[in-house]
């Protein structure tokens, strides 16, 4: 755009919500008018709840969550039960099953898989982290909610090792999960019915 | 969902997000999830880009335009031709025009159509202030860049009426616009070429 159309602010605006998923650049710029258009219905109270939430969110030094708690709602909520530890790639794969699952349990997020192409070794996932879990007592099964990708398999695989000392039953989700898929993406339907009829990890 | 996943700030800012057109509830998640984990590259840029847009945007009070200065940037541009006012119905068809042209022209944003259904007559238009900025003198030529709706046309009409006093050209869009079709989702280039072979409004 060779000449403003409004001011620099607003632009900038423009500029930043271009980047949130979801949105592209047109979007962005009906986002922005519309956030505009509703000032004090939505303009505002989202932009409080940003900063709040911006200023607030830590990732819990516990389970790999994140939250404006630390320890996280999830870990400090006593109505779940310990027994059972659901391990996720990503936090927001814990969100999906969080959505689809009745289960009162806990979980632990890796934050990625292992990739030796990329340079991702255990050390930079949350994996001691686990295994310090399982070792403190407690568990009795640790479900591997892991994606259904060559990375998120080779990572269940290297997990169940590092558990085969302990006395922790290892299941993974039911074959329900379409090959190649990502957990994210799936329908809550389907979700469900994998976490409910899950198998032995062998 | 029946049990906390999240702190309320987080609940909250997915509730705010998936308000924002373009956003879903689970795109608002995603976008939330994005956010955190962008939280210095993202979060705090944006968190702070809205609340200064939000503090400091207004309404021009002479063209009708939204920016963050009144009169807006398009109303004191200097390099931009008095004698041409392009006539929109919403600021979004400003923006979409402004993207689209090359024409170094001004604005009026009449804030809608004519909708005696509605309830929505002259006076809830910014027609009165625009049949004044003719009146000041200047202006010789009035683009009618509203909606082919029956609602863009008649208010159109209406406003030729209103203009029929003063010596100035009152044109349209040409057809190029899709009948029915909202200027907003076009493309930039029949945009362009619409405006090019604009046409006398009889
Ligand atoms: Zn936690
Ligand atoms: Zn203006």
């Amino acid at each position: 755009m060779p000449k403003p159309t409004a001011g620099p602010e607003i632009e900038r605006l423009i500029q930043l919500l271009a980047k949130v998923p979801g949105l592209g650049p047109r979007s962005a710029r009906r986002a922005a008018l519309h956030l505009i258009k509703k000032k004090e219905q939505l303009f505002f109270p989202l932009s409080a709840a940003m900063a709040e939430a911006a200023e607030k969110v830590k990732v819990c030094t516990r389970c790999g969550n994140v939250d404006t708690s630390d320890p996280c709602t999830i870990c400090t909520d006593p109505r779940r039960e310990d027994a059972t530890l659901i391990v996720v790639e990503d936090v927001s794969d814990l969100w999906a099953l969080e959505r689809a699952s009745a289960m009162n349990v806990r979980y632990h997020v890796l934050g990625g898989t292992l990739s030796p192409l990329d340079g991702v070794g255990p050390d930079d996932l949350n994996i001691r982290s686990l295994v310090s879990r399982v070792a403190e007592g407690g568990v009795s099964e640790i479900i591997l909610a892991v994606n259904a990708t060559v990375e998120g398999q080779t990572t269940a695989h290297y997990i169940t090792d590092q558990l085969s000392d302990f006395e922790v039953k290892v299941t993974r989700l039911a074959h329900g999960v379409p090959v190649g898929g990502e957990l994210d993406y799936l329908d809550e339907g389907t979700l469900a019915a994998a976490l409910k009829s899950r198998t032995a990890f062998d």
